[in-house]
């Protein structure tokens, strides 16, 4: 019998080599979406698909499964080792029910849908994807029947990206915040507006540049492990957690867009950076989940860079450093800007509220769609009826409304729940970890973020994947996801700022 | 029996798989050596190692082998068909010839050897790297041995990289240019000597990138295929013939330093970007060899860099740019500036004529050590010896003497001497290039490469790997190498300029 050492040492090097290919064309795709010449375009895309498709071979390989039904049962492991072998043997047993065939064909769909989404938006015209959403959504239904699943087909993929997300978890958490967030929109509504035109000045982009490195390595950012880079749509990727990359885009004209966009990369970046590296490759070093991710970079993007606490530091920054745009702004009238409420089409511009009408619309056509009660060709006016329904606003065309996300034609259903409940988490991780430590208020009005980051570290981050979102947010806070830490913190803070 | 087409085929999806990996690799090596984060270094030496090792073994692969055998023998293959086969082939049962346990033994030996190397260098002392280079030199001449050679056992390693090249043919060659050059320097040096202290003054970098960039551009090197980075050591790499690379280094306080550097990897670059892309991952789509390699790359720099005719164009820009340090020096002082000729200790920046004293005292160690005439020990002494002999100066001390190139310690011996053949083959071709289109010159003058870069493409570029770099030099100019035109171009060089 192989000794568990052995098996150990076995089951490392083959989930080491798993990774180092993942993060290789992780390397890729960073510079693909940063610095990659035009005409580069075509053979990278090919090579990323090698990089993936060994990567697969290999973690679907028998002898991986052999080694992890028999590691499963050895009695000398250690609490973590167990646990990674766990892990790995759901992740092994998910990908074994994908046929070969069933994942090309899912490649090749993708491939073509992401194609036509272009063309679709380049036309402004959804009929162009609509087909192609018809058949990701028949090759979705088939996956969740391949994972397999109780109660909704929905719940195969939500679990795909948040382990026990189910649509009766989601649909009750979207419904105890559906009608609270309507009526706090409606005070809003009916309060004084508020000016944030000083936020759509001419910022020059290398000072933003400037300001939005401090920003990110105030927060603890690392970057001896990490740099940040201009990219067209922001992202954090990591290549290990020794080297874990951020990227943010300037608008010349809009201060907003780059500042809190850092912000929340670097929130994500901080989770990836504080993951174990001696678990590289394995589970307990990757991330919690989908909605755990999120729940950091909107923890770091609201609860802190909205703050008050955090204007007080960074204003009187801001303003030695645009003096003509900023400096006649005070501090609750910068405040309230930066937190000003204003329905609007895209969701990646949405404010802290109305963002979840966003995502609760995607999540309602998404579960309409896999249970066929509407057809892709039925999308954009169901999307307009609900932005209509939600917000009281009037998409305009397909562009603006029902064919800005990326992410259908890349066949993600389920992600947009976690966007979401990234929030809940976020309020109510960083309530706890305000009760721990009332200091770390003050502590973001003179700058300091080490207390906070601790805490995340301690509570978050060295776990990995250790525990599910809803047992990482018990562990944290003793009761599972409650959205009562949301909604009171949105509330306490639009009183604040609307006066009502 | 497989028909010919699927036999094509498979051995084309078997071959870009593994350039996918090769150049995968090339990736994530480009960014240590320009962005990645100090952290990041160990994983990312991992990932490399893991790409390298999965590319050698699909490699290897005894399938491809079998396939191999089989296709060389199809009567039905076009002529690119049919020498794709065999230089696959021939390259196939080289790798065949080492055994894993072979491969093992040079990659830990080179992995210790080069830490050991970058230890001595810091303690500037060899003795640090003398048990690694015996080591090294022991696994060479194995190496030697299960390549098989005739004659002299350095012939395996020079083969490897230059086909066909022989101790015979280096010695012979060296020896056609061993007392020309001295003579050379001798007359030089009792000439008035050049003053360039101009090239030494403060550039800013910012400048220097503008300008070094504009050049590039100008030699035809296509921007939408590849882009320029800063580095330590200036290199060209590529990810295919649509993206390739080059980087440079700036030092403001010496303005050569940057400017043919530039020109010298953009020369690699132009030649990489000319390759088939149609044979990506085939030995068509390949370069003819490393002299070859360097041939474009010195023809670049020397006949075109550092010609009367290039400085007509340049220099009014440069005097644009920098009035300060240039305005007054007149054509005729800064051609004979950037053209003086100097002995000196440092490989990579000798001039034109010194350099090859440099090849040749490398290629002299790399023999004795191979034959065992001398032993790690002693390669400082006789290092110094040599210094002193072929350029009258006195090596102060092991870093600016054996220890300052890496490549022993990468366990790269039969390299150097492609240095010196790629000069021989520059002057060959360039004289070639101007006897086809006597305009070349004064193009050049004008700020025009078109013609010269269209001439590479239809003479060199195009072909890949068809040709080895003794056919290609045959059926560029008509006969084999012959340093004769090498030595006359030298000669008339500095006759002009040293007025002898």
């Amino acid at each position: 019998m192989t000794s568990t050492k052995d098996l150990i040492q076995e089951y490392k090097e083959r989930m080491q080599k798993i990774a180092d290919l993942k993060f290789s064309s992780a390397v890729l795709q960073w510079d693909q979406e940063t610095y990659l010449p035009p005409k580069g375009a075509e053979f990278r895309g090919q090579q990323i698909a090698t990089l993936t498709e060994l990567a697969h071979q290999f973690f679907t390989d028998k002898a991986l499964g052999s080694l992890l039904e028999e590691a499963v049962n050895r009695t000398d492991l250690t609490v973590g080792e167990k646990r990674n072998f766990e892990l790995t043997r759901e992740d092994f047993i998910k990908q074994q029910k994908f046929t070969p065939a069933f994942v090309r064909r899912l490649s090749e769909a993708t491939h073509r849908s992401f194609h036509n989404w272009i063309k679709a938006r380049k036309e402004n015209n959804f009929k162009f994807f609509a087909d192609d959403l018809d058949t990701l959504v028949n090759l979705k239904i088939e996956e969740a029947e391949l994972l397999g699943y109780e109660g909704h087909p929905y719940n195969a993929l939500l679990n795909d990206h948040d382990k026990g997300a189910t649509v009766d978890l989601l649909s009750s958490t979207f419904t105890s915040i559906k009608e609270p967030l309507k009526d706090l929109l409606k005070k809003i509504q009916q309060a004084e507006p508020i000016d944030d035109s000083f936020l759509k000045q001419n910022y020059p982009k290398d000072n933003q540049w400037q300001f939005g490195l401090q920003v990110i390595k105030d927060m603890g950012y690392d970057m001896e492990a990490g740099r940040q880079d201009i990219a067209e749509h922001p992202f954090t990727i990591s290549f290990s957690s020794t080297a874990v990359r951020v990227t943010t885009r300037i608008d010349e004209n809009d201060l907003s867009n780059m500042v809190w966009s850092c912000i929340h990369e670097a929130g994500h970046a901080l989770y990836e950076q504080g993951l174990p590296a001696d678990q590289y490759g394995l589970p307990l070093g990757e991330a919690a989940s989908f909605s755990i991710h999120e729940s950091q970079s909107r923890l770091w993007e609201n609860h802190v860079g909205r703050s008050l606490s955090w204007c007080k530091f960074y204003l009187p920054i801001l303003q030695k450093e645009f003096p003509k745009q900023l400096g006649s702004v005070s501090l609750e009238d910068f405040y309230r800007g930066i937190n000003k409420v204003h329905p609007s089409f895209i969701r990646t511009e949405a404010d802290e509220l109305t963002y979840h009408f966003h995502v609760m619309i995607r999540y309602e056509i998404e579960k309409a769609l896999l249970t066929k009660e509407i057809k892709a060709i039925d999308v954009p006016a169901y999307w307009n009826e609900k932005y209509l329904e939600y917000m009281n606003i009037t998409v305009p065309d397909d562009k603006t409304g029902c064919l800005q996300d990326v992410h259908w034609s890349h066949g993600s259903f389920g992600y947009f729940p976690t966007y979401s409940l990234g929030s809940f988490y976020a309020a109510q991780f960083y309530r706890k970890a305000i009760l721990d430590h009332p200091s770390i208020e003050q502590e973001i009005a003179d700058g300091q973020f080490n207390t906070l980051l601790e805490w995340l570290k301690k509570e978050v981050f060295h776990y990995g994947r250790k525990y599910s979102s809803e047992e990482l947010c018990l562990k944290i806070s003793g009761e599972g996801l409650n959205t009562r830490y949301f909604l009171e913190y949105l509330f306490d803070k639009y009183q604040n700022i609307y006066h009502f």
